[in-house]
């Protein structure tokens, strides 16, 4: 390709709303362009990139799984088998279309549904399974705050995969082979990635794991031991919990703490640790019923003090419990299921769900001092509201003894309280957030240690949730109809291919491997007007293109500064310039990570570029 | 691949809502599932040939145009600039979303608007130019009626392409490269097509044209001359009008004609042929304004007798005379633009645009007896109405002379009228259906043949349309900042996929040429039980594979009538069966098409391939 032939526009100025380094590079080096919100034209040289990535990861899948392609917009009579149209459409995530005859469809931004209902069509018996498809297409999602460019944007390109089973033993193979061909994908892309455990969000299903490229500007945390045994998003992980030391209160009594409505205050006024309180949160989960009912719980949930909630383990835990879709969970507000008159106190969010509340008034719910043993006739009786509370208590917090907690009275504790004596012990959840530093379940001498990373890819083994509900079933060995086991694999491709760019890049552009590069070598001639380099160069371009090593061409009639300058922010592998040596028939030739510069003679160019990339100097 | 491991099943009935043959061959032949009304999932053997005719396109579009991807999801503000949102909105044929933050999104049907706001952003000066992108992805459009799987279909798969120039010229210039490469394209598929003349529709601009795969399940007709100069849409053809003798009426008379209002009754009762009447048609023109206002324009068209209206043609001569987006033009109905009690008489439309109207009653207007003159008083004032007709006349209706036309009074009619003597003249256009056997106006010995066909793409030369409305400009030479002059140029890429099954296909099954087969022979295995045969089979299968053939292995535990059976549905070029003769060391090879089995050494099958595919036996 020739620059001057090319739509092609390097840019100085930094694009004013490119929050991360690589969005910044791709904007400026004429990769990217924004159309809108979350809305991107991906231009020639990124379109080659992301050629190259569905190369490659078309060449690990091909042999694992069959290429398909799901239509992106989908009948919505799908998404209410599942159960998913609710809540996807109430989480506001998922964009919905009427058709001119006024009937809903999604424009899917995951395709479970449509999978299973193909499953169901081309599965008669065991002897059809294992089954495994993947597509490479479109996506879209009403994201709350696109961001980064391509990190987080409302129309993406995923690769996602689906696969049917007889059992789950045969899913957990598949997951296994599906997770390793990620691992040879991210590895051939030569930057830093973890796999870690996860969190399984809506998709639902039970194992589930995350492929991140580490990085700073990674929306996600995750925590990870330095023996390299454990590693899980934060959202996920799990860890030992400091140990407290024994309570300082031997009896059980009521305490007057007055005015002192936060756990630093109550363990300050008692002179015990944060440890040895158990601090009470109230939340409200709406749960969807029938088409037109939504019914509102209570939520009660108990936490070490010294602790502090995860929510993405507390939403699944409440999900696993309510009799419906999860529609959101939030920190009670007054109202949601008190009378109106009974609160008065502040329920700003964050105080209420930290525990710390103001001091309530005469008649109303005493914010800040509420206990586990917080009674079910604070709750309103009207209609769409569970009469009674859903009470989880956190691992740690459910191991306390003797501990401190609120004595639903305004200024008042108890202490030396125990779980099953003075209280009921509410079921008990995994609902902590582990902390770095703190010491990993599979071996205690491990702490965790913190990073961040952008998630690129995760797998699913679903099981039957899907299957189940669209009816997608098989005949198995024995005779009998049973549901298919299913699987679900995705990559981001285009958040991959930016999140390469936010690794792959310093100060002066992006550093491209050669792997993914758009053009291997950018030809760059000084001065086009000499006929001497002119004539060389043109030589070595047909010659570069004869060899498959396919050149960016840069024939502008620019000032050579500003050709150096765009070929290190576009980023190629190699640059060969065709400058004042050109007479003597040699060229230079410039690796861009290392900006080491040797001369070459012109006739060597083509083998030695050759040589470097047999030899995998990645990037050059 | 092997059969036993794919996402692979046949049928064998006909499905029940599948319209054409193509599309019974490939549902029943595993290559397409419908998920909903015109949407559609693209099996492992599809998705295979898509991938060839990508790379086919690719392949002739590379050297003159650079890849790009640009977002489905697009900003409702730039359909608003080029003046599209309201007609596109209307009519219907656009989906539209609104996010979370209730702004509205188009899911574009096409990309003018957001390629010039592309172009405007990347070109500066003339030295820019010229510049030309494509793109191959989903498109989507709101279809009143999808029909035969992938030729209407909700969401599609289009490769859609944009230049801008800085002027006409190079524009036309670009335009005929690009048609060729359409052309070498359709020929190397091998199908029989043509390039026609044709209407620009709702896109705009001038000089577009069609490429057909001509078949008798296409939806279009077009005419053709044998000599092969001319071919054109038949919503675009023009004609040579039959001549009709000279007028019997010598002087101009009122005459009357009780109960004569339509042509042949008029023609009958006078005494002469229906091309020496002139009828006059009302329509309805409903043109857009503000974000609020809509007008009504009242249309009035006169036409030979003899002659049919082409709606196409009356759409284009309104939209370019009307000052807004022309939403809709229809028969006109009662109270369209008359007052409610001035018309009593059967508005039903086919009589009305045909000039068949029933005999109007006192105070009415007198349908079937209007003419060229019917009075402006005729039209309501009121708002939102214009108060006068958009007056049109035909080509051929304005050259007759002495001809009769309705007197706007119930049961007369002239007789002996002539243009600018008796009847102001309206403007005059070309409004006439050309008809199979009228002679061509390049060569009168050349009379128009009917053809049917599939359009599998487009070009048009859109001029500065989108680009002045977009603010797209550059800097020309002479230092004026002047709008881009822009083409565009589309291929349906899963519709053109599904014209080459319509054509390549018997009463057996697909007959894919080898350049689209989703593989290139299938290997098909008689027993697989039979120690010999398997190993034969594996061994070739092997040796095809390393070959590039990309075998397809029917592995299947079934009866060898149901393999072959399926082989010939699937349509692979070539069928290569190891039988009982394979422990003599030998093979069956059969040709899809012909028919025709030889019997092959098995160490010879690999090179007897090879040499059948260099020898381009399409399709074997």
């Amino acid at each position: 390709m020739r620059l001057s032939q090319s739509l092609f526009k390097t840019r100085r100025e930094v694009p004013a709303d490119a929050e991360t380094r690589g969005t910044q590079l791709l904007i400026r080096a004429g990769y990217l362009h924004k159309v809108g919100s979350g809305l991107y034209a991906r231009l020639p040289l990124l379109t080659r990139t992301l050629h190259k990535l569905g190369a490659l990861i078309r060449k690990e899948l091909d042999p694992v799984a069959q290429e398909v392609s799901l239509p992106a917009l989908q009948p919505a009579a799908l998404w209410r088998q599942s159960g998913r149209w609710d809540a996807y459409r109430a989480e506001g995530l998922m964009f919905a279309v009427q058709d001119r005859a006024g009937r809903e469809l999604a424009l899917a931004p995951t395709h479970e549904e449509v999978a299973a209902a193909l499953a169901r069509e081309v599965v008669g018996s065991y002897r059809d399974l294992p089954l495994s498809v993947y597509q490479i297409g479109p996506k879209f999602r009403d994201e709350l705050r696109p961001r980064a460019g391509l990190l987080r944007t409302r129309e993406f390109m995923m690769k996602d995969g689906y696969s049917f089973h007889a059992d789950a033993a045969d899913l957990r193979r598949h997951f296994g082979t599906v997770s390793d061909a990620y691992g040879r994908i991210l590895t051939r892309l030569g930057a830093p990635w973890q796999r870690v455990e996860a969190d399984s969000g809506s998709i639902g299903g039970a194992g589930s794991r995350e492929f991140m490229i580490l990085s700073d500007v990674g929306e996600d945390e995750l925590l990870r031991t330095p023996d390299g045994r454990y590693a899980a998003n934060a959202e996920q992980a799990v860890s030992r919990a400091e140990r407290v030391g024994a309570s300082p209160f031997a009896a059980f009594a009521r305490v007057h703490t007055p005015g002192a409505s936060s756990v630093e205050a109550v363990a300050a006024a008692l002179g015990c640790a944060a440890g040895h309180v158990v601090k009470t949160l109230l939340y409200t989960a709406r749960v969807g019923g029938g088409p037109e009912s939504e019914q509102v719980w209570p939520v009660l949930v108990c936490l070490r003090g010294d602790h502090s909630l995860n929510p993405v383990k507390l939403r699944n835990a409440v999900a696993a419990r309510v009799d419906g879709p999860l529609l959101s969970l939030e920190a009670a507000a007054p109202g949601d299921w008190t009378e109106g008159d009974r609160t008065e106190g502040d329920w700003a969010e964050g105080d209420w769900a930290e525990g710390r509340y103001p001091e309530g008034e005469g008649g109303t719910l005493p914010l800040g001092f509420v206990g586990p043993d917080l009674p079910d006739t604070v709750v309103a009786r009207r209609a769409g509201v569970r009469p009674e509370f859903l009470r989880l208590c956190d691992v740690a917090a459910a191991g306390a003894r003797g501990f401190v907690a609120g004595a639903n009275e305004a200024g008042w504790h108890v202490a030396g309280a125990d779980w099953d004596v003075t209280h009921t012990r509410p079921e008990v959840a995994e609902l902590r957030q582990a902390r770095a530093g703190e010491a990993s379940v599979h071996d205690l001498s491990q702490r965790l240690e913190s990073a961040r990373g952008i998630e690129v890819g995760h797998v699913f083994q679903l099981g039957t949730r899907y299957t189940a509900a669209l009816g997608a079933t098989f005949t198995a060995a024995d005779g009998r109809e049973q549901p298919l086991h299913m699987g679900c694999y995705g990559i981001g491709v285009t958040r991959l291919a930016q999140a390469l760019a936010e690794v792959w890049a310093d100060d002066r552009g992006l550093v491209w491997p050669a792997v993914l590069a758009p053009h291997t070598v950018m030809l760059t001639v000084v001065d086009p007007g000499d006929p001497a380099q002119r004539e060389a160069a043109e030589s070595l371009y047909a010659a570069l293109r004869a060899a498959g090593l396919d050149p960016l061409l840069d024939d502008r009639d620019v000032r050579p500064g500003v050709k150096f300058a765009d070929a290190d922010l576009v980023g190629l592998p190699w640059r060969v310039t065709v400058g004042r040596h050109a007479v003597q028939g040699e060229a230079e030739l410039t690796g861009r990570r290392s900006g080491e510069t040797q001369r070459v003679r012109l006739a060597e160019v083509v083998n030695e570029l050759r040589a470097r990339l047999a030899a995998g100097l990645i990037p050059g």
